[in-house]
């Protein structure tokens, strides 16, 4: 059985886009959701309370960065980003260019 | 296939306890997972950044509010928690008496 490796990011959520970033993601893109699934992420969910988003993946690959690279890289992800880009923005702690800041695992259960 | 429920909780970490905190959830007592996974909680997560706690687990009963109840009754679960308790802080935004506060879902892909 493949190891799943989970990741967990957090960003914030202007609040004067918050409405604008929930409706969009109730009704994301059918290739944005493909390409996700074709670069192996799984079972991914994003969640919200005051003003934050967190959000909650599992990758089944082999080659975390280089299925993010793709994901990066394909067109429709990239349109849809700049959508959903304005809607959000980094938390003070982030790193310069990120986006999606991670968090550290310190605890799991099966 | 019953419907897996998912759930998200953050809570802040108090700095001054933060190895304290890291170092009991590198050795969760067995009783403690026990409980939890009889009481079907699976694939339950901690993670940390900037002296916030998120927490991410799936439950697989049909009765969350029957089973957390059950949890919080378990003498052993209770004993754990006087120790993690110190470390936490429950958000600002917590209602009177919550502890880890949850999110709400805005998006999910299986």
């Amino acid at each position: 059985m493949p190891d799943v490796m989970r990741r967990a990011e957090v960003i914030e959520l202007r609040p004067e886009r918050a409405e604008e970033y929930r409706a969009l993601h109730r009704a994301v893109w059918p290739d944005v959701l493909a390409c996700l699934t074709r670069n192996n992420v799984t079972n991914y969910s994003i969640f919200e309370r005051d003003g934050m988003l967190f959000s909650y993946l599992e990758y089944t690959g082999d080659d975390y960065a280089r299925d993010a690279s793709r994901i990066a890289a394909d067109p429709v992800t990239r349109e849809w980003w700049t959508l959903t880009d304005p809607c959000q923005r980094p938390v003070a702690s982030a790193r310069a260019g990120e986006t999606w800041a991670p968090l550290v695992e310190v605890f799991h259960l099966d």
